[in-house]
């Protein structure tokens, strides 16, 4: 008995009445500033500040101090390698994006120059990707024809190119950044995972040597395409050279993934098969027997292509509905990229900031005939184990892209097209996730669920399905949590004073005559009503149970509200008739540990008086020793 | 110590796995029969469930066996006075769908009856309502003309109405009723008061005798319209008339407020106005000197408007469009009052079952010439109050209706529109809830916003958008919980060992070394990120703090996670990161009172493993307890 009355003497304590500014101010930073990004601004001289925030825009100028020769060897290696993969692998994926090779060069060379100056992360290799390649290009097509229209789906590639930075840059510009983890890991896995699928499926046209391929992403057109052509579309010549380099190259990524220390193997490996088939077929005159080959690459660095955006007329809106989805899942990867390496080294990153750099660089590249840039990957893997040391890494990689571009782009003439697919193929492999995925069902099915409904809607339907299916599901699963939140029945441990879900402790012990539900989750308009529900269900269950075995009713039904964080007008509502029907069956509702907003709320509403401030615990021990001592004398 | 050492006979339990199909069964059954509907069919043998099947699509059967004469005198009274009253309001409430007054009283005729059969309210008063009706006519005025288009128009308000009904029924057999809560408390709060606001704009026309007005809604159109024509459009005679008999009824419903036994007052108050004003402008011509008149009321019962349902054609689909918004707001009305007066009487309802009533109801309404008939907040109180004791005085008020549709309606004629403006001013001024508005001011800020946007939204825009803005501000704030939970740092309460957050106990202590951090909402992709930050900045916070204080840092970080309900596989990624961080720092991660989810899933990704089982404890107290010892080795 010591020990109750001592915790006797602390009562629920009700936090000090905040005033309407702070309370906002409060909820606004938690949203918009939770990382709490002006923390090195405090207390410093107005000068100081002035280079903080400089810094603070260009990152460089702050890491940059502290360069040294060392880091620059690092770099300089590590540049060289992701720049040796990065060039085979921007020609492919500009076909993906159904641009012109050297659009892929381009997008290579500025908006990693970009990056490095504004971009926080260490590790994460800039550069055209597969996905958002085939994303914007699936997207382009179903607005005008690469082929017959040409001029006009390039300048539309820009525009969107263009406002995908303006959706990044103003993302993080206004804090808005966590809107991106709305998409579920389990969604971008599954997403991953199929459109690795599609860009593989697609590369069989070039593998294949296939003339007339469909334009439509979905496994049924592809295997019909494929097929269908397998009398008189396939070239035995391309396939030969094509599937002995793919096997080449996923040898290459094999040893690559069994010894680290070969990390280098898959790395060049493309480049080499470039070279090889180059010479091969130059020397063997296969494109004279159908081996389709790049034929040509504009000489030279990007052009400017401000005037080619659309700022005006009918394919302004439709480059700015593009742009969003398209900056968006490319903010998605290179957000991901960038904190799996921020945590692998144990660096902050400001996501908002990254964004910011992000939305400039492609800003930038859209005036400058670059389209959507993100962050790589598999280029960010390698980059990382060629012991790139910062972003110069993307700055040598660029400087690489920028010499192809002056002096090398014509040897690329003769490269088999069958080589660019075999790399494309070996590239987006690595994304499906079969380990993550076999995780991800092993702990949630319904993220499970999330994972492969994104994965069949991409492979079956088209990028655009799979990805609504994605975000579809990954809502739902939230707004499924708000409406139907967890309850318990609690039970004390033997000879302790907690209590505990006598489901997870079947050793815990229900007090007679006292009912004990915890409630696991805030209750809002959405759930308040079900949670009403739920509780009066528990007490008719459990009363069933109790007649069963000729008990006396329950007289005292105690909310244990700990993990109740907030509550609204139509959760203080639900309370109430809560309290009424209980009042009507002679139960006494009593509530235990509200939290500082709840107990806040209790008071405003004038619902502590209804029930009875006495009626409100510090925890459920203290409510149910409350109870007892009425519970003995009944007994008597 | 003796204590403690009993405490730790106690692990934290793992409930036994259960197999995925029991566990999908266990999430359908939550979620979508949260009320265990089947409950009193289990177990009971085959004829006897037949019964109880065709009771539960008929509760008519069930309450009829026990119906009594004393009920019955009950409900006739009821049903009177609720059809005095709903009469003169019909042919109002059907000027505000556009349609001609007859239509009014044909959905106070099948739809009631209907629901009479099917309902389980027994306090609901079912008829066309003034919200509904507003927004009906709304949405129908931007697809047709009401007025050139008379016959299209009137087709398209029964498809509304068919697809109303199928809606409303559709979600209550598959059970997805939940959805209307979605539409919180404070959004109908502020959509009914800026409903009630347009709605008495709106009758302005009428009480001021104004020819030409304008089709908007929104108040700075319709206040242009009334002053625009102050000069050569008011009629005096209508404006003496429309005043003086608003002011009557104002004055019974204030006399029927401040005395409940005069409930029945303002109840035959608007009957008695129609029947004096009716004959006054009969004896007195002034029909003749501009009062208008309702001229026409189509005398006998509905005839079938089966064949002016468009089940093809472009109206199709506007017609599905418009049900749907109709038919959900109808069922946000009706279950709210359903539950409302179910709950001040004691009896359990049914929403998803109430949901098929309503949906049947307006299906066979859609096809006898009714429109959106739903529950009236107005009507349902008089029910109440004047005693009614079943859905039996639905069915005598549905009969007087029939009666007044045989040979009444000719009597109508001399009606002046003013009168029927007047009675629905004082009837929609009781939507206006100041007393509710100013409640949510003071439990909860973001409701408020959430009640005033829909108010501003609906007052200055349209109903649509005010309708579209509480949906919205609705789902932000679902959002924004789980995107931004709460966290807090916890301290021991003097001589317990309880410990609970430090802003709300401030008497509570932190354990030197130990810092506390409790998580308050489950872990999913959408806040994973945020939540291993903001413990790492609670880290920084707190360890800024010791400095300036020159104490050591701490060892030991303990997440108290009874609130953490649930995690998912981003939820996982996120500890084993804050758990490699932590490590890098040199403090050791250690879990307190995982809920039996996540103890389980800790379990399945093998994370239990990476931080240690003896690492993971029953309570807070028991963690503290475990790192005492070290820290007073580590302080000799």
């Amino acid at each position: 008995m010591d020990v109750r009355n001592e915790q006797y003497t602390h009562k629920v304590g009700v936090p000090p009445k905040q005033n309407l500014f702070k309370e906002l101010k409060a909820t606004v930073k938690e949203t918009l500033f939770a990382d709490d990004p002006l923390r090195p601004f405090k207390d410093q001289p107005r000068s100081k500040k002035f280079i903080l925030g400089i810094q603070t825009i260009f990152p460089i100028l702050e890491w940059g101090r502290s360069y040294s020769l060392r880091k620059f060897r690092g770099d300089v290696i590590a540049g060289l390698t992701i720049a040796s993969l990065c060039i085979p692998q921007d020609i492919g994926y500009s076909k993906l994006a159904n641009l012109d090779p050297q659009y892929g060069l381009y997008s290579s060379f500025v908006p990693p120059l970009i990056y490095a100056f504004m971009g926080s992360s260490r590790d994460i290799a800039i550069g055209p990707v597969a996905v958002v390649s085939l994303l914007l290009g699936t997207l382009l097509q179903n607005e005008l024809d690469p082929k017959k229209d040409k001029e006009a789906y390039r300048r539309l590639a820009f525009t969107a190119t263009f406002f995908a930075g303006i959706t990044q840059a103003t993302l993080g510009f206004f804090r808005l950044g966590f809107l991106i983890d709305f998409l579920s890991h389990a969604a971008v896995v599954g997403f991953m995972g199929g459109a690795a699928i599609t860009i593989a499926l697609q590369q069989l046209k070039g593998l294949l040597g296939i003339q007339n391929f469909t334009k439509k992403t979905d496994i049924v057109s592809v295997m019909h395409s494929v097929f269908g052509s397998v009398h008189h579309g396939w070239n035995w010549q391309t396939i030969v050279i094509g599937v002995s380099f793919l096997a080449f190259l996923l040898s290459a990524k094999y040893i690559g993934k069994k010894n680290r220390r070969f990390f280098w193997v898959p790395a060049i490996a493309p480049l080499i098969s470039v070279i090889l088939s180059t010479f091969f077929v130059y020397i063997t005159h296969a494109d004279r027997k159908g081996v389709q080959i790049v034929k040509h690459i504009e000489k030279g660095i990007n052009p400017s292509s401000v005037k080619e955006i659309y700022f005006s007329g009918q394919y302004l809106l439709k480059g700015l509905r593009i742009g969003v989805v398209a900056g968006m899942i490319a903010l998605t990867e290179a957000v991901a990229i960038g904190r799996t390496f921020a945590s692998m080294k144990d660096y902050q990153i400001d996501g908002n900031k990254e964004m910011v750099a992000l939305g400039t660089m492609n800003i930038v590249g859209s005036m400058t005939s670059c389209y959507v840039a993100t962050g790589s990957f598999s280029r960010s893997a390698v980059n990382y184990m060629a012991g790139c040391q910062t972003a110069v890494s993307n700055i040598i990689m660029s400087f690489v892209v920028f010499l192809t571009l002056l002096f090398i782009t014509p040897l690329f003439k003769y490269t088999p097209n069958a080589i660019l697919a075999a790399i494309i193929i070996s590239a987006v492999v690595g994304l499906i996730d079969f380990e993550a995925a076999i995780l991800i069902w092993k702990i949630d099915k319904f993220d499970f669920i999330a994972c492969m409904g994104a994965f069949f809607g991409v492979v079956f339907v088209s990028v655009e399905i799979g990805l609504l299916i994605a975000v579809s599901i990954s809502f739902a699963k939230i707004l499924l949590q708000v409406t139907r939140p967890r309850t318990a029945i609690l039970g004390k441990l033997p000879g302790t004073t907690v209590y505990r879900n006598i489901q997870q402790y079947p050793g815990a012990t229900k007090v007679p005559g006292v009912l004990v539900v915890r409630v696991d989750s805030a209750i809002y308009f959405s759930n308040s009503n079900y949670i009403k529900e739920r509780i009066l269900r528990w007490l008719a269950d459990e009363e069933e149970q109790l007649k069963e075995s000729y008990q006396s009713n329950f007289e005292f039904l105690i909310v244990e509200m700990s993990p109740v964080t907030d509550i609204d007008t139509s959760g203080i509502h639900a309370l109430e008739e809560l309290y009424k029907s209980l009042q009507k069956r002679g139960v006494q509702l009593i509530l235990a540990n509200p939290g500082p907003v709840v107990i806040g709320k209790l008071h405003a509403s004038d619902f502590a008086n209804t029930i009875g401030e006495d009626k409100i615990f510090l925890t459920v021990a203290d409510a149910v020793a409350s109870c007892s001592p009425k519970l003995a004398a009944a007994q008597v």
